[in-house]
């Protein structure tokens, strides 16, 4: 168990509480399961313009790492993540809790292709996602059934994602995507086959010398074609030591002059 | 006039040769024409996988310099080059002479949305095309004839290119584009809409802190999807000199050895 301002958390045996090191945000996270990465802090990082006032959606949100990162990068009105794995969804309910969110942060323990039925269509200013990247059929599967889940596109893809955040969004609003570089074909075509127009991308190149193994993408619902490919995000310097950008991302860069 | 080993080379009032310092190659380019550019050099350099013997078709050769930097990069057994505009077929067709690669590389003076009329389907197996890059009705109108159908889709657009190269090549051989970057949506939509999946994509960025300004795409008719992002490919330093690897595709760290 876990105090915080008089608010007891219950924290399971197999579970930490990581610090954020942004705003004393915190998270719950499996000691063992899927913990959040660097594609979280960037997504939340890319959608960071979303406006003051926003309802914003979170499909597929795990931990609620991006929605709790939003939270504190953004001045959002309120945030729903949607998630179908129970006892991830439990996670996350603590999370919120840990951090006083609970009145812009809250969760839907669902299969995202049902959302059209319980959701009304056009009620969401932006939506943002991190969604399994694998095909089902490929790569090396993970046997424990969370990560399976959140890494495989067994419960949803990307054809999903898109029919249903076209279905959510209001016209000329966002969704926020992150997701491999491999795969922006598929993206490109499903965001076109259901009105997302991509406007905006950017590839994650670990070093200067390597293959980007990230992308982020926006695509705003019902907008002209014109797709912006931004500078590229370097992670690493050549000695192996963080860019200025990911410090800034991060925050390292102010909590190091704070130190 | 202009002599090489005996052979004469009429050169025109307006135009001028151009040294392209590789492997002893020239070219013929109008002065205040339409000249080549850094796109041309990368494509032909992004292209030099291209097998020994293979049968090249280049779709709007232009003055004819992706051909002509192919025949001295590859060992290419022949390559067509087709291009529209009359006045500039004859200028690559005195190049090709001047370059002694009658044997080699010819051109084709027609609408390359007639070629499927003129040429056998899956004849090829390599495709290269340096297109223009702007859509019929955008940006700022040359008024030269020349540069205008050069740069505008006005006699050919992404879709003619895919459907016509879909029709000419071989199964499991590719084509080889450079483009600007916005326009990678259209591209992908038309080239899957003609089974040419693509597989590689490089994006070419000025400077590591600036937006990419080029693409190189490789796409393979009927391969399976899957798509690779390279490394970025970056033109100028921060302090305004070449790259390491600019001076090696302009073969200028050989030639400053040699000098």
């Amino acid at each position: 168990m876990f105090m915080k301002r008089g608010i007891k958390i219950i924290l399971k045996d197999n579970e930490r509480i990581d610090d954020l090191e942004y705003k004393g945000l915190k998270i719950i996270q499996s000691k063992k399961g899927f913990c959040f990465g660097i594609d979280s802090v960037l997504l939340s990082d890319f959608a960071k313009e979303i406006k003051k006032d926003s309802k914003v959606l979170d499909l597929g949100t795990g931990t609620g790492i991006i929605s709790i990162l939003l939270c504190g990068k953004t001045k959002l009105k309120h945030i729903t993540g949607v998630e179908i794995q129970k006892e991830v969804c439990d996670m996350a309910k603590r999370s919120i809790k840990l951090n006083n969110l609970e009145e812009r942060f809250d969760i839907i323990n669902e299969d995202l292709n049902n959302l059209s039925k319980i959701l009304p269509a056009n009620s969401f200013d932006a939506i943002v996602t991190n969604p399994p990247y694998k095909k089902e059929n490929t790569g090396l599967k993970s046997k424990d059934q969370v990560q399976l889940v959140s890494r495989h596109e067994i419960m949803c893809n990307i054809n999903d994602i898109a029919k249903v955040a076209s279905n959510l969004l209001n016209n000329n609003c966002s969704i926020y995507m992150v997701h491999r570089p491999d795969r922006i074909i598929d993206i490109i075509e499903a965001f076109r086959k259901y009105k997302l127009e991509p406007k905006k991308m950017r590839f994650i190149y670990p070093k200067i010398t390597k293959e980007p193994n990230l992308v982020l993408i926006k695509a705003t619902k019902g907008a002209k074609e014109f797709l912006k490919i931004e500078k590229p995000l370097i992670v690493y310097n050549q000695n192996g030591t963080y860019t200025e950008e990911i410090l800034e991302i991060y925050n390292k860069k102010c909590n190091e002059e704070n130190n």
